[in-house]
């Protein structure tokens, strides 16, 4: 399969007058053959408004249907499996066996929506019964579920070229909860967007769903994304990357004569609390476990922990040396893009710069966009007092932080911005949990893991990949599991309503046996 | 019991040298006698500081905890009926039997939030179980459930005094949710306001609940509202009142350093569709009942209809002729402040002065704070062109127009900024109900009614008062039904966690007996 190149806009190829990109490899630092066209004013225009006349039928869509298109999309990935597992590598550096790790995953995503929604007890189905004779005033009857919000702007992510990205949670779930969806590509890997996006098309035309349920725009977020965002009819955006892209949309989306929902999940820096018991129990596998995990991906996993606060000891001291020295031996990697590489230097740079800050291992020499491992070390007093020592460094690099007691850290904790994961790392001897400890970290984060790694998200109902901001610019929500899809929808109400007029998941007799709130009664009846 | 006037922070009594304010009889036009203290700055820290402390503890506590809380803050507002049945009228001139009516909603709705946290299931509880043997990684033991979001800063509404305002709808679900409140009172009722504030606090006692989780601040929201809005310590807003108020406290909640979620219930017209069928068969009925809505609470309703689209031609005449005498004999009544009737004066000089529009019914001439009925007619091509023409008219006016066919029906719904509610009154003969028209008004509301008149919202599980921008600023939520908690939870995720330390919502065995979700299935085992 050749790549065109063009954005996919509907059923039809988008404006190849628009000036043209291409893909870099990052590991020769050599550009790709393929040319990509930046997508159109035009294209942008069409790409949304097919999404908004698609939305008129695909919203109404039964779960089956749904199922079987996010199933089909599946299968089309399948289809091409050998020709991603060819592209990923050439466009981001990444191995042959993350690209199949990560479209299974991606598949995975696809099919555990496909299975929600044919099930369907998602659209949380209320049903209050008509009290016609009830005094002084009649109840009507009352029936409720959760129904889709508009056409979707997704963003791909640079890091998860799949599974965060054209046919990745942000899609499916959109798709799932009855949202065309209008895809920016990450300009880092346009030709692996072309394959999912191609996919995905094959997928709509497989199951007879309207031109609009599906578009990709090829270029960059700035002079394609923004007037995406600021179109009519789209009515939320998804979106995984840096804090400054984010925030950009969010302004744009607030701008709006509609203000609408962004969904960006942004900067974290998942810190990692080792405690005493834990730290004299299992140093060595708890400094193996963290190199593993600050290295994951070369340090690109937005659940990468960047910081690891330890009790202030001899067994501290003990660790850290044990731990830099893993480090040290740890190998690197090249960076998704040289983008990633060079804000990764000036980061590490500037920590190695700060009078506050020791370097424990030095990230050695690299060449183009290589990125090597770097610790750093820094003290409490610096961290309550400089924030910009908690910021992000999107790499394989942490800092480590000693504690004096239980007050310090909750003070350290409770200084944190936001963040994806906590992590708490402990042995019998610190039983039970102190619960300052366990309510400041739960205050700030998302998901919170005991003699873990924050790294490993797993997919499924009970995973909540959120976090207060800045980690997600709606900490109410999550991007990852089941519940991701109710970032696309809106509770809706039928008072009164006729029968044939009434959503399956709403009629009288439940002719979908899904779960319903019947009058206060959980049922299936 | 008499009025101290003061803001109520946490257990002590706020700033009284910040200026003096007072109610005002809307009916006589005369200042009340009793004098209110707007809040210091350092009064809305205190309350924001206090609510951030009390978090701690209130949002762990248990749904039967929190349960017994709302029902003794029902119990203690039974016992103060009879002097809020006095003050309501005061200052607002709604008179003693609505006062007492609508007690009863939020005595109601107090006790519809107590039911539901008692209950528990609403926590959407999720038990993935760990899979340690899994290839090629483990699987993780992960649970999630809602928990609280932090303190939210609730502003009372003018036009419920009681069911919208310290103890209604929105401090009732933020305080289900494990939420402390810090409330702005309405400068138009401080007095009803402070004694739903003083039955609040009496309940904290009571309950051995700690200080901060509920403040009384009294003063504008200018003054007041805004600093407590940009309060790091808050971390969401309920609001329902004018567009202009809403959207600056969004902006405020956007630009602070951590944006924060606003739920505010703004702006609405309600559209009211009469199809053919329905126009022909009870036009004096349908008339009659659109009067009557137009009218209830002296039209400063959220659902009141302010928009009638009718089939143009005899019968749309005809009934119009028929609504305009009837709504011309209708007698307005007092508005809930001075403020309102000068706006409605405004608003309903600049529809009789405006080109494309004609004055049905010209309100007669009032005095101070009296409102009268009023009705107007234009045409769907003005509308179209000039979209102040849909704007809210906050009183008991409304605005008819004629549609060619249901082609023009759809363009006209289409135009509409998004909705609470939307009506479509139909006889057998309109049967079945045309799909575009439908979900063209669907797609614009949040409530969707066949029959009935907008006006008249059931407090229940499937109640939703909310809709699109600028019905609310976010229309994935409602402020009314047990839904309305949800604006002020976010899910929450442990991993691999120690039993003792998790929540009982989430712990092996079950032990509240709730519905959860385990490992995909439904269950109170």
């Amino acid at each position: 399969m050749a790549l065109h190149g063009h954005s996919l806009i509907g059923f039809s190829q988008g404006s190849n007058s628009n000036g043209t990109f291409s893909g870099m490899n990052p590991v020769t630092g050599a550009e790709l053959p393929e040319l990509f066209y930046t997508a159109s004013a035009e294209d942008v225009d069409r790409a949304a408004m097919l999404a908004k006349k698609a939305f008129e039928t695909y919203s109404t869509t039964s779960g089956s249907v749904r199922a079987a298109f996010l199933r089909a999309i599946a299968n089309e990935l399948e289809a091409v499996r050998p020709l991603i597992a060819e592209r990923v590598p050439l466009e981001t550096g990444l191995p042959e066996g993350r690209a199949n790790g990560e479209l299974g995953r991606t598949i995975g995503q696809l099919r555990m929506f496909a299975d929600l929604v044919e099930e369907g007890s998602w659209v949380d189905a209320r049903l209050e019964t008509a009290q016609p004779d009830r005094a002084p005033v009649p109840k009507p009857d009352l029936r409720s579920m959760h129904i889709s919000l508009g056409p979707v702007a997704v963003f791909g992510a640079s890091n998860f070229p799949l599974a965060f990205s054209v046919a990745g949670g942000d899609t499916a779930s959109a798709l799932a909860a009855g949202c065309p969806v209008v895809c920016v590509a990450h300009y880092a890997h346009p030709g692996v967007s072309e394959l999912a996006g191609q996919a995905i098309l094959r997928a709509i035309k497989a199951c007879n769903l309207p031109e609009g349920v599906f578009s990709l725009l090829q270029g960059t977020g700035q002079e394609v994304g923004a007037p995406l965002v600021a179109h009519p009819a789209i009515k939320a955006v998804g979106f995984t990357g840096s804090r400054l892209g984010g925030l950009a949309l969010s302004k744009i989306a607030a701008a709006r004569k509609e203000p609408i929902p962004v969904f960006a999940e942004m900067s974290s820096i998942n810190p990692v609390i080792l405690l005493e018991g834990a730290l004299s129990e299992r140093s060595e596998s708890l400094a193996a476990g963290l190199t593993g995990s600050v290295g994951l991906g070369v340090g690109q996993f937005c659940t990468n922990p960047g910081l690891v606060l330890l009790p202030e000891g001899d067994a501290a001291e003990a660790f850290m040396t044990q731990f830099s020295t893993q480090m040290d031996s740890a190998s690197g990697g090249v960076a998704l893009h040289a983008g990633i590489a060079a804000a990764y230097a000036t980061s590490i740079e500037a920590k190695h710069q700060h009078g506050s800050v020791e370097t424990l291992v030095a990230a050695s020499p690299t060449k183009g966009a290589e990125v090597a491992p770097s610790v750093f070390r820094t003290t409490a007093a610096a961290l309550l007092q400089d924030e910009a020592l908690a910021a992000e460094t999107f790499g394989p690099s942490t800092t480590l932080i000693t504690y004096a007691d239980t007050d310090e850290l909750v003070a350290l904790i409770a200084s944190l911005e936001g963040q994806l994961s906590g992590t708490i790392q402990y042995a019998a001897s610190d039983l039970p949990l102190n619960d300052s400890v366990v309510s400041a970290l739960r205050n700030r984060v998302g998901r919170l893991l005991l003699n873990g790694f924050p790294t490993g998200v797993e997919v499924c109902a009970a995973m909540i990949h959120g976090g207060p901001f800045p980690a997600t610019t709606d900490g109410r929500s999550t991007s990852v599991g089941t519940l991701a899809i109710h970032r696309f929808t809106r509770p809706f109400c039928y008072q009164s309503f006729v029968s044939d007029a009434l959503p399956a998941e709403l009629k009288d007799g439940n002719p979908l046996g899904i779960w319903r709130l019947v009058d206060g009664k959980r049922t299936q009846a």
